[in-house]
């Protein structure tokens, strides 16, 4: 009798869910709205009836389930099973996938959504290699670490906190964490747009004037990259100055890990070659040899990588899947 | 009949060579000149006399060797087993090893220097941990990176390039690979001379000057921690700023890397406790979360680390010791 795998990516806006056979095969896939304000119990029932229909629909049985796999949205550890600080959730210490495991009667696993999002990258992804580091690129910036397959967690799984390397100890640009000079404080979401903002008024023929008015006055950082291809001076000022510290970050990556490729997720990675073509090449600049630089690019699996990451996590605890195949 | 291990550091001024039984009993150690301008074959020939010697001294029987293993000074491809740069042997494409190898007649393992003293820290150093980072702070930075007991080389064996992490892109501080801002332009023997000698003039009253022309007007870097205890404000106004750079290069191996343990060894880490008190305690105020921080404690081994490590990588090569345990 086939058996089942369970993928659930929990987020704070939505919750996604998975379901795989054994054999790797995408059995079915769904996503519905977080609700955080509703509160754990709820929410889990929530995700019960969600997995319950989709089982429903494919005409599979309860007890054929075998593994389940859940990402936070925060630290989690790994080894005790149970979170550590999720920041908008506030499910803070105890195991989130417990009440799914003992309605499925199945062993449960949990871990940080930015590293399940690279375990699905590097299984599903077009880009997959055994060992990656992915960045995405949203409001903050997360990272995830696969080394030979496996999610690198560090010792108490909180490795791959990229977001918070300092990469500018002299200067003072405010990180969220409230921090200075870190990576996240020049390359996220929020600083492209905070660093945006503050030129604008300085360069009042930009065609950027004109993208807000046309948007009814909302700013938003794909303007960036549709401003460099019509050659905007201001424009071109700022994503030379992002691409500059992004590249700098990448490059520390290189250099501590030496992976075999970085991707890069989230908002910002949408401009495509447009922001992979110079990044590449000034990371082969930095690097202090080219033994180091690795190629860094899309990722591809886009928000659904945090759902299929869960599911080749429950694989590999289940041993039907092996780290580093 | 007990076998054996032999482990070889290769430095650019001296060879250290250790015999180990399996059990991992030390049987013998010797540390003579590399005499680099010699050459590749009458060193090779030095190394096996050497090792000859040490053999008989024992009543060991040369076929009781069971296993190789050489650390080098440079980037090495550990599974293609050759050298890529080594900056000062100039020993590059080819394996150093495979004429020692032919003459024992047993299988040998080369890595780099760096990554094999951290695995001789962490198998035999007070503080070893089966995660950890050890940085030593010669004239530049070196680092090897333990996971899991085992060194981590990355994708072609070249992370733990940790001096030359970015941690300052605005500012201009040259590093000795002449790129900027790197972890080794401020923290490494060289950075800290060059700032102190740079600062002398300034302050006409600091004991370093008394320091210096006491000691025939050869400056060192331990003048300046011995100036801190004498309260010397030129001293302390270094040794602040080199804290500061050096927790903020150290909480990024943190933030990455989450080891159990950061091992401190070469020249300046024998500061000791005026060193690693203020910080360790800076590091603590770096991280974004607590569980990120680990101690940051000093190497033990010294210049033994690398023989250590040879031996216990031939260990681990043979299967006469497992990785993790």
């Amino acid at each position: 009798m086939l058996k089942y795998l369970i993928g659930i990516d929990v987020g704070g806006t939505n919750i996604k869910v998975m379901i795989m056979d054994t054999g790797l095969t995408v059995i079915g896939k769904r996503s519905f709205p977080t609700s955080a304000e509703d509160g754990y119990d709820m929410i889990s029932d929530r995700i019960i009836t969600n997995i319950d229909c989709m089982l429903a629909e494919k005409n599979i049985d309860r007890s054929s389930v075998m593994y389940l796999a859940m990402g936070l949205p925060g630290i989690v550890d790994r080894k005790a099973q149970k979170t550590i600080y999720l920041s908008k959730l506030k499910w803070d210490g105890f195991n989130p996938a417990a009440k799914l495991g003992q309605y499925y009667q199945v062993p449960t696993a949990i871990d940080n959504d930015a590293n399940i999002n690279a375990l699905g990258e590097y299984a599903f992804g077009e880009n997959g290699k055994k060992d990656l580091v992915l960045l995405t690129l949203g409001t903050g910036i997360g990272g995830g670490i696969i080394i030979d397959g496996k999610i690198f967690g560090g010792s108490s799984n909180i490795a791959a906190e990229i977001g918070h390397m300092t990469i500018n100890a002299a200067d003072d640009a405010e990180c969220m964490c409230g921090k200075k000079g870190h990576f996240e404080s020049y390359c996220s979401g929020f600083a492209l747009r905070r660093d945006s903002l503050e030129m604008l008024a300085d360069f009042p023929d930009s065609v950027l004037h004109k993208y807000i008015a046309e948007a009814d006055g909302l700013y938003d950082n794909s303007m960036i990259t549709r401003g460099v291809t019509e050659n905007d001076e201001l424009c071109k000022e700022i994503f030379d100055r992002y691409i500059r510290f992004f590249s700098i970050g990448v490059v520390n990556i290189m250099h501590l890990l030496n992976p075999e490729i970085i991707l890069i997720g989230g908002g910002i990675s949408n401009a495509g070659e447009i922001l992979l073509n110079p990044l590449n090449k000034m990371c082969r600049q930095l690097v202090i040899h080219e033994r180091a630089f690795c190629p860094v690019v899309r990722a591809s699996l886009g928000s659904e990588a945090g759902m299929y990451g869960a599911c080749v996590l429950a694989a590999q605890m289940t041993g039907v899947y092996r780290a580093g195949s």
